[in-house]
């Protein structure tokens, strides 16, 4: 069946395989007088694209992206925005020797028994490759958010069991996990990891780890009970990324060992005339979240909701909460506060040490993955999670729009 | 917006508030001519109704549910098919009270953020009754898998940090599981959580804990990359449910730090010609696991696809795996070991030890939330837990109908 | 699969079974904050239900629905609204010899040919009585047009080729075509076609007829080009009618006789400082038409909309047409004259003469279908017709709050 | 909002502005395994493509599509299928005048009304260039159909009031129609229309017409009751088309004026033994009809439905019908007889001949449209038509695997 489209009114359609002709994406649903331009979509391609060090592959993804629709002028029309990128590495002629071989904690052999056939060469459409049509659809929304002052920031908070100082931590510095290619937010714990990943495929092998992700900005309001919860949408969206094992949200697992009179964040008393101004969606960001100066550059014309005031119902005060344990969420509606989670991800599966599998006969073999492969998807993982984040909250702000008789 | 149906082919439609007149789900798309009887979701509802003791709340939930659609002579239709649930609690006047407060840990204040206006009685949509609709369709879910040998199992692994021995353990009992009203694998060690509970009771304080789901007799090849991946669907399934915080699958967050040869699973040699016999979709159960009793009755004229050998294609060898540290998913797709996941919930929001809030005009306000709540939702959440897994199943076991052009 | 659903937004899914236990719907999507009160539910069925003579069936249908949620203290909350509907004619006793043959005309067979089964009773799911659903779920619409200062008015144009005077006409009385149960816009024609039908009953023969549609207040914008316009979803909600054979919008068939200069509706010059007072969404209507005393009572605060002048964007002229063979559609979107379109129905198969037809067996037989069957179609579709275009321009009218940045 | 996307399992999203870099599609849910070659696309986007002659534009759309993804090594993958057309008009400088004007019969100013902005060059997404794309997916969806030996064939019914003969008249030939560019079933009709052609073009005047479209091979069962009726998918496909203003199917609008018991088909006595052999989707085609030799080339290894004997279930007859009135369509399922229907569409609204009309400030303007524009839609509509009747046909034949219990 059709499971490449996400989103309900600001949608989005991937297509590709890893070394086909080309990857892409059409997104249908972004409002009309958007300002969009194609470098909005080259600055994210580019924080995902495999840097020249760290825990990453040397495949050369030159991502010369192309708007084929649905901008006019620098703005979007309303039409269907469709990007096409192409793949530059068809070197197919290395992956002939997968041709018949199931790779271990790869999707070869589900591909097969799934649709009786696979492309084999780089892992078709099970290749991270997918994921460039996401992030340049993730541009796109982090666009219209920026113009409503909501920001994403990701961050790699662990590899291979070294872990990141966290968010509020003094040492935690989120600039830095822009600046270096492992997106971790601490220099130092960044020098650590880089020598352990050197190790790592030095013995030809790869490890997991932990992605962070935080959202300001805002509004409370965002999310549609019963099913679609901003948190079951996010959990949909980032167990749809290849190597996610898990999520959670605020204290999350922790969550499990906590007393009630513990896991409540109390709200605070609050002024209701003045309350609205520290609103999210017109609210300040804390130091080192907000805009990134990437494809997120900000809002300039007021925003969606041309002032934060409209997001709340007149009669309905802003809370304040004097803690986050919930993530952001309650009910599975946005409570202002920022949106916190974790995504688990599993070692890369491509490992050059020797590994038993079995062939299309059912016959044991021998396998070396070779080539350059990512010791660890978390740095890349990064732009992929900031993108999925974007296209689940961009949606959830328009359907916002409609929950109300008098917006 | 609209977020009250689940699911693309087998499509579910929840509607009801916590206290008025009724509960109920309409379910479009189950196939023509499934056997399905009233007791059939009577036994589901029963397993999710609050226990006279342990953990549970004591509100009297007599779900006298009526099939209002769709079924005729003991079989489906192949039309909707409406169940209704009448609300028997109708004592609102137990929450007059709160109708200006915002209960922390609730969702009070995020309803009226969200659409300017809620029904304040026992939570109105955000209760967990809300989840009486989900049961009584996971129900008509599971008579689909059954007839196609597929069983899902959950119970509860972990309370207020007190866990149950893990599925693979000596004293791993899932009998004991259905026994006794914690839904605990062992008697033991459900005496132990009976005992702090009873404690956290007298302390007006409550818990979290974590559910395990497994599901035996899955076919491989369930599963829609890229966004609709079998993980995805059932972490956002999941994830919708009141106080979960957290999904992991197999090895979840552990594999965060396992090496990739330690995370890969090894893929057996496998003999062409008989493997198929070994498929899931036909296969044994381990013990313990399989049909219940309830409704989940077995499979009495062959199942959806008559014979497990129809499931994979025919030049598809039938893999088995030395370890299941997948948690059953690869690339996003079933690979015939069992589906394993664990979900992490918040301890429940209403305790009666005192609480700080707020009220309508954001004044400051002291609550004791009275009434008889559950203390951990984690005994009625195995029954939601199974019924959100059998309607992502069902609707993928229907999807994967389409995918090949000779099915 | 899942045909019950209609809408993106506004969504409503129907069930029910001619002689099951219920019938209803179930509507989720409407904005919280809307007035809703039972009666007018029961109002748009009153009209609906089998008239005492004219063409109608004398089936008593005392539809005492119920509302089982969404609604609280007499608005909507934004959650799922359910309508009950008890089915009172359970009198199955006189299908049971129609329980083996195919009724010429009628879905017998291709619901046996679909789903290998069938309830054979008055026509299970694909009987008239279905839309008893779909006129409750448009009551809910028209409560949201009529906020919006939208009206909708259809009437019987035609049966048995007796026309009746069209729009524009000087006989055309719409209050006329409220008073006669043929729903015909003269009393003149419609005692004709009363004559005629008293005729056709003796001779156990039916007709078909023309049912014409006209709404006014309708502002310009709305349709979701390209394959969501405003007259696919109008054609498509109408050929889902049983009986419904044909659609055309405007000027219709009768375009394709035309020359392109007689065809184009000629825009007419304007004052650009007043033009927006008389725009749709907030303008007159013509003599007749408008609020009509059922469920669409007008709007009393101002509307999703709350001034005309938000309709259109700030720099863009209201446009009003010479003529309007557009039927009020250009390019799939709403131009803001009247949307009209007439819709032709087939006789109702169900007829006292004798028919030659084919049992299960695949054996002749001769069929005389008894009971007290309609006539013709059309004075009861008259509320069918418009309860599906409410459905059509409720989704429609929030749809077209998320198409502009800056709403 | 998203109004880009077609179908539910079958599903198509274009995208693509007239003067824009390029049109195209994105097929997602086609079956693995599907052969599927550039050829088959060309084929039918040559039969789109504007003739030298009749009653078509001479603007040279040379379309050179490229298939970007989900074909490998001639064969569906199951995953997207994106195909890229780039245009090749880019020549804007011919529209700079239109920019302020409003084009009468036009959408110009409804989609300023709706989005705010629009693309003037060409019509932007409003053009028929948009349906480049349609036919590209189409073409996809008639393979699809061709291995389930179904075939759709449209044609000219209608030009300027001059009618080609019917089907079933003796001077109906569906040969000639794929031979002359007006794609009308006589060559003496054609000549007769082109002369009539051509006097329009000196008048600077444009015609509406009719395309009639006939389906064989279906097999009965097709189409989801209630919403998603085989006619009103239709329907709303056919509506979906830029200048169609109505529809019909069998008897359609004379349906309005025929007696009960001349409107049944009478369904005739079946041999059961024998009868399957007889049924849609494995019968014979009437002469003329079948597969045409384009993208439609036949089955070659049994299709979808190996045998047809397998489309009905076990204990159904067969049923052929004395005459198809209802055109194929029986409460909204195929009945297995030829699904028959005509589209009625309006004069081209771009003439030479001098128009008034209003410009962006509302002021009086005339205009005479230049360029070489099609006289009539017709012509180059038949390939639209077909495509679009493709595209729900194959999305309902998926659809259809879903319904039984047991397929």
């Amino acid at each position: 069946m059709s499971g490449n489209t996400f989103g309900k009114i600001f949608k989005v359609t991937t297509f590709g395989e890893s070394h086909g002709p080309a990857t892409g994406c059409v997104v249908d649903g972004c409002p009309a007088g958007l300002e969009l331009e194609l470098t909005d979509i080259l600055s994210e391609l580019a924080r995902r694209r495999p840097g020249s060090g760290g825990a990453s592959t040397t495949r050369k993804e030159d991502d010369n992206a192309e708007i084929l629709s649905g901008v006019f002028e620098g703005k979007t029309l309303g039409t269907p925005i469709a990007i096409l990128i192409r793949n530059k590495s068809h070197n197919s002629r290395d992956y002939d020797e997968l041709k018949d071989i199931y790779r271990p904690g790869h999707a070869d052999w589900t591909y097969e028994a799934k649709y009786g056939r696979r492309d084999h060469n780089g892992g078709g459409r099970s290749s991270a490759r997918e994921t460039a049509g996401r992030v340049a659809a993730g541009a796109v929304a982090k666009r219209l958010l920026a113009e409503n002052n909501i920001f994403i920031r990701a961050w790699t908070a662990e590899i291979a069991g070294i872990t990141a100082p966290g968010q509020g931590q003094a040492d935690f510095d989120l600039d830095e996990a822009e600046k270096n290619n492992l997106h971790v937010p601490s220099a130092a714990v960044a020098a650590c990891i880089t020598e352990k990943i050197a190790e790592l495929r030095l013995a030809g092998e790869s490890a997991g780890g932990i992605v962070a992700c935080t959202v300001t900005g805002l509004p409370a309001g965002l999310g549609e009970p019963v099913f679609e919860k901003i948190d079951a949408l996010i959990a949909g969206a980032m167990l749809s990324l290849g190597a996610a094992k898990g999520i959670e949200f605020g204290s999350g697992f922790a969550s499990a060992r906590l007393l009630g009179s513990e896991s409540n964040d109390t709200p605070l008393p609050c002024d209701l005339t003045n309350s609205k101004k520290i609103s999210g969606g017109g609210g300040e960001h804390p130091a080192g979240f907000g805009p990134r100066g990437f494809g997120d550059r900000g809002s300039r014309e007021g925003g969606l909701f041309p002032k934060a005031d409209n997001v709340l119902p007149p009669h309905v005060p802003q809370l304040l909460f004097a803690s986050n344990r919930a993530g952001g969420v309650l009910g599975g509606i946005s409570n202002g506060a920022p949106l916190e989670f974790r995504v688990a991800f599993k070692p890369v599966p491509s490992i050059s040490k020797q590994q038993r599998t079995v062939d299309r006969s059912g016959v044991l073999r021998e396998l070396c993955v070779k080539g350059r492969h990512d010791i660890c998807v978390c740095p890349r993982a990064v732009s992929v999670v900031e993108a999925m984040t974007a296209l689940v909250l961009a949606d959830l702000l328009l359907q916002q729009r409609c929950v109300r008789l008098f917006p």
